[in-house]
Parts: structure tokens; sequence; C-alpha cells
């Protein structure tokens, strides 16, 4: 399935090497880390080695780590763990934002505070998708927590989140939080939390399976200054802010998958950008726009729309040819409708409905080759030329 | 090390039978099952047959199955989801309740509501460590949750929680919720979340890790009447209950473990029941206290000390003759200091501190032999004799 499967960006290959990692830990080493005789330290050392191979990826401290199962625990952690403690701490301040462009998993939690007496905006991007400077010190003085996207899922933009957190942090107060969900940027861009931490990032959000890691291990890398209250509170794991018995074998995995995920990093981008010129010089032969195609992108993403054909019928009509794409809903592909990140960007509705999203795989495991595009581009072009025949008898 | 393992309720080892279930999804179907292409919707449809398994094996109905990570989460998503909702709707009454014996994953969220206005409290038991019926009549009417555990993680004591269901919910209101944590029930014990439903019990927990499956998987089972708002909120899985990519390897094997650990229940109850009245015999006859005697009990669990020696002490004498059993403290079993359980039994805590579990495993995979558990009474009396003669010099 691998060499037709061009949708990176909602899931990736588990490497074998990663699985190899974890199959211990669903075999004999299933101990309880929590245990305290030899095997549940066993599993415990597993899970801080783990959590060393995290933070090393990151440039982060392994203290600054906390396993989640997922990317979105990891964003709800975030968001409502500081705004909770906000209230604990009886701040004055009521005022949160993210961008127009997050993932829903970012969104959500803010709506639903929203709901429940919170001041929450949605701070607008440009036509090519990305936040502007102006817009962080735009932001009332009081807002005490922003949460923007290092990488956006569907159109692959990245944001300049150094400088819009040191932006949004000059002249505020020390209870705000800057929050990056970096979830797609991890393998495919550098990441530093150590310079993101110096820039006036507090927190990232990492996941293991958009890098070829398993699905159920994720992490929030925060500054251990941050105020955060648990969404899950029992045993006391993970520092107390995570309660529940660790998820042993998916955390090795991760921990793996995290370094592998940086190990040539350059290489692999220059790899992936040479598949993306080729691939968009392609589509644009064809007549596609690329969305965000001005801003600096993700090398592996590529979201784009031939107009006057519907993106849904494209995903569907190369599903029967075998090759996986999705359409312009992104990680949740699941859901129809038009895309929310389009539509902020000011794109055309109509256009936006065209929308579709290949995202090649360049991780050390699953990484796209030049065929497998090429296959991409062969069976695209025969289903656009059908497609444009009906339009044409229509 | 299987064959030397006695701390089951703990966390079991995985059943390969289970995992090879799994391994395809950590394979060649590693698709999202958001996504719309046809990867995606097989794996979509593992993830629904999952949750029929898991609704066959507890006699619910699928749709009121919700996914969690862990026992934690799916009690944590419980009791705040509930929480949340009444606070949402407005509601006037602000009592809550959980007995004296939860694990912290109940215990500790009830606190985190209390600390935030909510009147909580916590049930006593009676001298078995059980739950009396009087007890539910006597909450004040204006209780709005309560949670009682089916079967306690270090006694094994069994609740009546039909009947505490019922005599909760008599002359009470609709916006009542009673729910009950059966991580140590399922697999040792019948349930059945109809009768329960009917009995009164609105909602239930399960876990994987507890029954041969993998850890990563768990799930609430809940009356779909029920309000709740979710912990985590993102691309709205789960009926919106619980974001996030699925975790599908570990969910499919959950389903299967659930199918395994309901088969032959009656028989595999019947040979844990005899061992475990073969090692209490032995535990008497050298003069230690079996805690919750007197109760009905898992056939797998018993907790015990001897007067005058150390839990800690036996547990890391037998670990270094490669043994593993738990001292008074369980599923975390890490933390030190005297069992909150037994205390709430009323034990002398000088005696708690001699607290030792030994948890047999009874699932179709991993179930302890006769020859396993006289292996342990072997150890155990060396250790015994060892610790008993210093005691002497002493
Ligand atoms: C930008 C972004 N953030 C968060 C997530 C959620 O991560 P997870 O699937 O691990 O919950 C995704 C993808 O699903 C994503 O693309
Ligand atoms: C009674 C009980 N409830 C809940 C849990 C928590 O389940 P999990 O480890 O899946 O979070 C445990 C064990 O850890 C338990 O014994």
């Amino acid at each position: 399935m691998a060499a037709h499967y061009f949708d990176h960006n909602a899931t990736t290959p588990l490497d074998p090497f990663v699985l190899e990692a974890m199959l211990p830990f669903m075999g004999a080493n299933f101990a309880n880390p929590s245990a305290t005789y030899t095997a549940g330290r066993e599993a415990r050392r597993a899970v801080e080695q783990a959590r060393e191979q995290v933070a090393a990826a990151l440039d982060a401290d392994p203290s600054e780590v906390i396993f989640t199962a997922s990317g979105s625990e990891a964003n709800n952690l975030l968001i409502r763990g500081f705004a909770d403690a906000l209230r604990t701490e009886g701040a004055a301040t009521t005022r949160l934002a993210c961008t127009q462009i997050e993932h829903p998993c970012v969104a959500e939690p803010l709506r639903a505070l929203a709901r429940s007496g919170w001041d929450v905006s949605e701070v607008a991007v440009n036509a090519s998708g990305v936040v502007e400077r102006s817009s962080m010190t735009a932001l009332p003085m009081d807002t005490c927590l922003v949460s923007v996207m290092s990488a956006n899922n569907e159109t692959g933009a990245l944001q300049p989140v150094a400088d819009l957190g040191a932006a949004f942090k000059r002249d505020r107060h020390d209870m705000t939080c800057f929050h990056t969900d970096a979830v797609q940027a991890l393998g495919k861009h550098p990441l530093s939390f150590r310079k993101l931490n110096t820039a006036g990032v507090d927190a990232l959000t990492v996941s293991g399976h958009k890098i070829g890691g398993p699905k159920g291990a994720a992490a929030l890398v925060r500054d251990r200054q941050l105020p955060l209250i648990p969404l899950v509170y029992g045993g006391g794991q993970e520092q107390g802010l995570r309660s529940g018995t660790e998820n042993v074998a998916a955390i090795v995995g991760f921990g793996v998958a995290c370094t592998r995920a940086v190990a040539d990093l350059e290489m692999r981008t220059l790899q992936a950008h040479r598949l993306q010129q080729h691939l968009e010089a392609w589509l644009r032969s064809r007549g596609a726009v690329i969305f965000s195609a001005a801003a600096e992108r993700l090398p592996n993403t590529t979201f784009a729309a031939f107009p006057g054909i519907d993106g849904e019928t494209l995903v569907s009509l190369l599903d029967r040819q075998g090759m996986a794409i999705a359409s312009g809903a992104a990680c949740g592909s699941g859901k129809s409708g038009v895309s929310a990140v389009l539509l902020a960007m000011g794109v055309d509705p109509v256009l936006a409905k065209g929308a579709i999203r290949i995202s090649l795989g360049m991780m050390p495991y699953g990484a796209t080759s030049i065929e497998a595009v090429d296959r991409l581009i062969g069976q695209l072009d025969k289903v656009l030329s059908q497609l444009q025949r009906f339009a044409a008898v229509a």
C-alpha cells in the first residue's frame, strides 16, 4: 500500500525499526512501570529513555516532556490546563487566542472555553496562510494564551513561531503562555524547543503517528514554570499531569521514531523538496492552483485545486485506482465541506471545494519515491482527462 | 517472566493471540480511520468491529461504548464530563460522592472538583471492605453522582453495584449518575451493562491491559442519555466525546481481548478460586491475616499481611528470587506508605504496613498454574523464615 499512499499528513506507516523496538514491551517486558520489582523498574527505565530521546530530538530537557496518548490530548492539556490554572490562581484576565487555521484539537477546546465565559479570539492569516507579526502585537495586552501552529496540516505553510512568540511576549507579563502545535513540523522542519523557549514559546505539541511512530503516543513539551492543571487525575504519572498506566510500548516506539525523524533531516528535506517541485510543476501545467504557494512550506505538502473540479470526486476516483490522497479537510480527513483554512486565507469557496492534499512520505521509512510520484501524476492525468471530457459533454 | 509474575491486577501480559490481531494495523493497515479512501474505511471498520466486541463482552450496545486510552481517562471523562455537563445545564446541586476505597483515578478527579467548589463526600465501607446499601440511601437527596467500583484492586472485594445503584436511584431525580469502575471486574466476574443499567447504573469503565489486551485502549460504556462534556475536543471522534486519531491497533486488540476475557469465564473462575484457596490456606497456616476474607472477592486476588513483617521488605526479597508481587499500594504499585483501602476498612496501620498483594493470572493467556503458586509458596516460606530468624535475633 505504501507505494500508493500520499496522505502522510493524516498518518504515516509505522517504521518497522520502531515496531522492532516496541515488540519486547508487547511481549516479555509487559510490566507496569509503577511496579517496584525488577520488571517494573525496567519498564520505567524504558519510558525514561524514550523521554530522553524525545527531548534530544526536540532540543529540550527530559523533565519538560509530558507523554500523552495523542497530539489532540496534548493540545487540550495545554489549553484547558493553562486556563484552569489561571482560573485557580484567580487571574483577572480571561482572554485567549489562536489563529484561524489551527487544527480542531486547538480550536475546539478554545471554543469550549468561550462557551464557559472566556474571551476567545481567532487571529487572521494573510492570503498565503501565514500569521503576521502585527497580529500578535495587536492582541489586547491582557491576552494570556495564544496558540499558533508551527506548520499547517493542510497547506504546509510554516509559521514564524519564534518571531510571533517574541512579538506576543514583548511587554506582556509573566502569566502568559505562547504555545505551538508542532505536530506537522516534527521530522519535516528543524525544531529546537530550547531556541523557541528563549524566544518566548512556552510549550509545543508533537505526535508519534505523524513521524513513523505508533498511534497512542504523543507529547506536550513545556517550560516547567508554566502552571498547568491535569485533564486526567489519578495515580500521578507524568509529574502528576497525566495519570494512567503508561503505554510503554507506544512510548518506546515514539522515542525511537523521534530520533529517526530528526536524523539526516537536511538531506530528507532536499529530497522531498525536489519531489514537491516536480509534482507542483506538473500540477501547474495542468492548470492547478497551489495554495500557500508564496509561503515557506513543508517540503512534503501540496494543497491544490483544479478550477471547476470537485476535490472529493478526485479523491474517490483516485481511490478506485488504489491511490490515497486527501481532500480539503485534512487530518480528520473524514469531514466534507470546505476547508476552513482556505476560507481564512480568503480563497473563493468555489475554488476551495476543489482542494486536494497530497502529502508525501519523508520519514526514514516510507519515503515517497520519484516513481511513486510519477504514478500518481499518471493517474491524476487520466482521471482529470475523464472529468474534463465529462465536463465538456455536460 | 510470566511464570513468576503474581501482579496481574497491576497489568497482564499481552495475549499473543491479541498481538496477532493487532499487528496488521501496525503494518500494512496503518491508515487513519477518518480518511475517506479504501484503507481509511478499512481502519474505520476495524475500530467499529472492536466496538462491537467490547459491547458484546459487556452486554451493551456498540453505540454505548466510548474508547479512551486508559481506564484512568475513562473514569475522568465520566466524572469531570458529567460534572461539567451539570454545571453547563445550570443544575442547582453540587453534590458528588464516591467510596473511600476507589482507585485514585476516581478519587482524585473528585478531589479536584472539591477544590473547585463541589461538595464531595467519600462513602465508608464496612470492615470487610464492602459498601453497604444503607450508605447509598443515606446520601443527601441532591447528590447527583456516585462512583462505586465493581471490584477493589487491592482486596478484590466485590461490591453489590446493581443493588447500590438501585438504592441510590430510588426516589432520586433524572439528572443523577451512578458509575462503576469495573476495570478489575472484567474477565474475572460476570458483567452485564444491560442488567446493571436496568438496575440504575449509568456508566462503567473497563481497561484493556488488565485483561490480556494492550496498554493504550480502554472504554467508558454509558447510557446514551447521560449528558457528558468531553475532556479532549477536536476532530470529533468517538461521538464527539473523545477526539484524536484512534489508536487502531490497540482498539482492535482490546476488542479481541474482551471477547477472550469473557469466554469460559465460569471455568476460569473455578480454577482461579481453587488456586486462591490453596494459597490462602498456606498463608493462614503461616499466620497471615487475609483482608476482606469475609467478603465476596475476585477469585484471583489475595491481599494479606504477616503480623510484624513489613510488606515492602517481603516484596523486595521475593523480587531477588525473581518473583513479582505487589505491596499495599496496588495499581500504581509505586507509592509507599500504608494502603488507604485498609485504613478505610479500619485495619490497624501497623498491620496494614505488612500488606502484600498476590494477584494470579486468570485470563485465557498467562493463567497462573498450580506449580507457579507452589513455587511462590516455597519462596515465601524461605523468605519468611529468614525474616523471622532475624526478628528473633533482634
Ligand atoms: C496540526 C495537527 N495538530 C494536531 C493533530 C492531532 O494529532 P493526533 O492525531 O495525534 O491527535 C493533527 C493531526 O491529526 C495535526 O495535523
Ligand atoms: C480499579 C482500577 N481502576 C482504574 C485503573 C486504571 O486503569 P488504567 O491503568 O487503564 O488507567 C486501575 C489500574 O490501574 C484499577 O485497578
